[in-house]
């Protein structure tokens, strides 16, 4: 899944180049390290990348392993739901006895070796199985700002991994709950990584999103590419946004959980930097050159050029070409509101 | 006097293009709004520029009508004595009985008509007596940031308009003897602003200067303008740095003082914008765009592009092509800091 605006990262990312195309705190961009790190056990010919008709050519582009036809377009935004029945669908054409991983495109991992083996024990389950498996990141401390996966009951285990009943999905909590989820042991991180069949996935939205699955008839029948981008362009404009945790998970019976200690960043804001670069001697975190004077705390990325501070603390500094952002650290989530404001202002050139 | 580098106004100033050479809150750049102010009664053949080697191509090409001969280069910043003494010779060449009037290139007076006023009337003086005239700008509030000039007894009066004994000069104050001096009411700012003849003030340099004075003979039997850079060469290697107040002004004692109330703003650091450009209704004020979601008190200047604030409150942003500074209002003063740590880093290209 490489449709996200990643609009967190203003201004490094614009709507042209969204964050999973650009290097946060990486030498690579995430896409190509979310590609690279499966490809011991997904090669390129089979793995497909859904995105949208604004960045399609770049991504096309930064991954140039992947078969032309294997990189799908969406033409408007329509959360996870329809993007998942898409690339479900298109793949059954393939091999109707398919099993899938479904991956964000814009997160990082650092135990690789741990996380193909949970994929691939997942993928064996998937395709003997009719569940819908999802991946819980043993949580490591009360983070508000994740959805969390109770475990229930131990479901099975498979090449000596067991898996797990879900009790329930919760939203992302407030820090009490949070630090409650954490004591209890069988929480996890919803990391929002998925493993199925296709046809169990097609199966569970023509139960839960019946509208959604109708809607998607016209890609039955399309074969050529143009046939296809046709049929795609006359769904997307009938179709609602769903997410698949909102639509599919948090409704169908046949869920397990693996829980997955590895590593996992979602690289969710520029704070993330902090985890991701080593600091200097001030709890600074940059990438490219930060000068600072009596500065600490701040997190800093400069494309080109440098940027130089003084007397400040606790700020987000980013420079590109065209922009400069200065934030509040404490205010990192708040980015994404800098693409309606310049909306709003006729700013349109520097989103 | 165009020698200055303008460190304070980092990065929008490098010492290739001198804070006189910039629009600070102005249209055009500081040395064009000197140049233009004084041109009716200083007719632009009659003016004459003293800068450094490193930016007298550029002061050239900002001061098209000023002819080449009258623009003076010294290869090396020696204070404001020496600087004073050159330009004196090199005037005395051409006019034994000249008056000069002598002006920082990077201050701005919004009162141009009292100000050309009172040169006139300075210069009438000048001509008809060997007196060192300074101008004391009329104190508005008690600024930390200038000297102060002690006016004494009145003098005399010329076309009408009174001058007076200087009783002394007094160094930047603590902000309570600043208070002191505004309530005494006959002190003013020290401007840096000079009327004299030639004659005076070369005799006064030979008087209180002697090594300086000595140390310009070879300008005396120098004419063509080849030869003139041969001797400022051969003298600046001699002489040491010494400024024309703490060399002359305070030891001379035919010095008189004219109180100019003329809107004066010596554009000291970015602060100054404050005074120069209007404030946002969250009190911003800005050159360039600046947008500024909950951000408040802020000074910014953009060349290119934008810089968008979330969350700050007191900062002064700057944005150029190769850098941003970052610097907490208070401490506008240290920003010259900068050219120093970059050079320590290595980081020279951005100086």
């Amino acid at each position: 899944m490489a449709g996200g605006t990643g609009t967190r990262f203003w201004p490094q990312s614009t709507i042209k180049k969204p964050k999973q195309l650009l290097c946060i705190g990486t030498k690579k961009p995430l896409l190509n390290m979310t590609l690279d790190r499966i490809t011991p056990i997904i090669p390129s010919q089979r793995q497909v990348i859904v995105t949208g008709d604004l960045i399609v050519d770049e991504v096309a582009k930064a991954a140039p392993k992947i078969p032309q036809k294997n990189i799908i377009s969406e033409p408007a935004r329509r959360n996870t739901a329809p993007c998942i029945l898409l690339a479900a669908k298109l793949i059954e054409k393939k091999d109707p006895a398919a099993v899938m991983c479904v991956l964000p495109s814009d997160h990082l991992i650092k135990r690789e070796k741990e996380f193909l083996s949970i994929l691939s024990n997942a993928g064996d389950l998937a395709a003997s199985k009719n569940v819908l498996i999802t991946l819980g990141i043993t949580a490591r401390y009360p983070e508000t700002g994740y959805g969390y996966i109770e475990f229930g009951e131990k479901s099975g285990t498979i090449h000596g991994r067991d898996y797990f009943e879900i009790a329930s999905f919760r939203e992302k909590p407030d820090v009490e709950t949070a630090k409650k989820y954490i004591g209890k042991g069988n929480f996890s991180w919803n990391s929002g990584m998925f493993v199925w069949s296709v046809k169990s996935i097609i199966r569970a939205i023509k139960k839960f999103l019946p509208e959604t699955y109708n809607a998607f008839d016209p890609i039955d029948n399309a074969q050529s590419t143009a046939d296809i981008k046709t049929a795609i362009d006359e769904i997307y404009t009938k179709i609602k946004g769903v997410s698949i945790d909102y639509g599919i998970m948090e409704k169908a019976g046949n869920i397990v959980g693996f829980p997955a200690d590895i590593g996992w960043d979602d690289v969710g804001a520029w704070t993330s930097l902090e985890g991701l670069v080593e600091a200097d001697e001030n709890g600074n975190h940059s990438q490219g050159h930060f000068v600072a004077i009596d500065s600490a705390g701040c997190v800093t990325s400069s494309q080109k050029g440098i940027i130089v501070g003084i007397g400040v603390k606790d700020l987000i500094i980013v420079r590109t070409k065209n922009a400069t952002l200065v934030c509040d650290k404490k205010r990192a989530q708040e980015i994404k509101k800098v693409f309606d404001e310049l909306e709003k202002r006729d700013l349109l050139e520097f989103i």
